[in-house]
């Protein structure tokens, strides 16, 4: 995206919202992304999984986090500077399945300056990825260091 | 591991402490995980990321989350059932770098029964992402589901 368009604090308010692009998630994701970081039947063997708590194979929490922040970084918010996180917090209140589609839908919750650092500040976002039925798959807030405008 | 040896929500008390394996992270695993995940000039180029705020390449914070992950499934504490996570939140005091070996270092906060459920718990740990310097780089607390002991 152009530099020109990209969001500094003071272009961004609370209740500010987006929705993001769309990512069609297969078995042979998920099962690649769980043998490499998740290494658990229930994600990594689909025939193992009928058997667990999850009755089939569900995708990794991990995933569903690094697949909304590909989403987030790829059409979500237009941050100068990029999204760079300083905390996060995550809820999976149920898992992905192969064939779901995911979407990210987010809300900015809290603009805030930096008391110490005249140049930056941070952004607190709300997003909620979810599946092509419009189930919440996980809800996801992060706080976000964001630059000020420091002139031409 | 032996499905012997592993732990039910009442073998588990608060206070227990557990250290995992370490993981080697490099420059070509840092890229790649960022192109796909977190394509971002600071995680995905270190010639770019030289003029970032992080001033050279940096891992992605999902990267370090997936590794920590990682770390905990093959040699963290041995939970029945697996490591399950219902929610979690991630703060990261400072990036991964080319070269680093992160280890994590965990401790159980909190073991509660279910209110509803007889078979199962509820386990919080908290652990540290270390790197060979013993800097952490990222603290995170997860609740985690483990069942109990039905009997044999």
């Amino acid at each position: 995206m152009d530099q020109q368009h990209r969001l500094y604090l003071d272009d961004i308010s609370v209740g500010q919202r987006f929705t993001t692009g769309s990512y069609d998630l297969d078995e042979a994701q998920i099962v690649a992304y769980a043998k490499q970081f998740d290494p658990q039947p229930f994600h990594t063997d689909a025939q193992a999984a009928k058997a667990s708590l999850f009755k089939g194979l569900a995708g990794s929490g991990w995933h569903t986090a690094a697949i909304t922040m590909r989403l987030l970084v790829e059409s979500g918010i237009p941050l100068a500077g990029g999204m760079i996180g300083i905390e996060a917090s995550l809820r999976w209140p149920r898992p992905t399945r192969p064939g779901d589609t995911l979407t990210v839908h987010g809300e900015v919750i809290e603009v805030a300056p930096s008391q110490s650092r005249p140049d930056r500040g941070w952004v607190t976002i709300r997003a909620e990825t979810r599946n092509q039925n419009d189930e919440v798959v996980q809800i996801f807030t992060a706080k976000l260091m964001v630059p000020r405008w420091q002139g031409a």
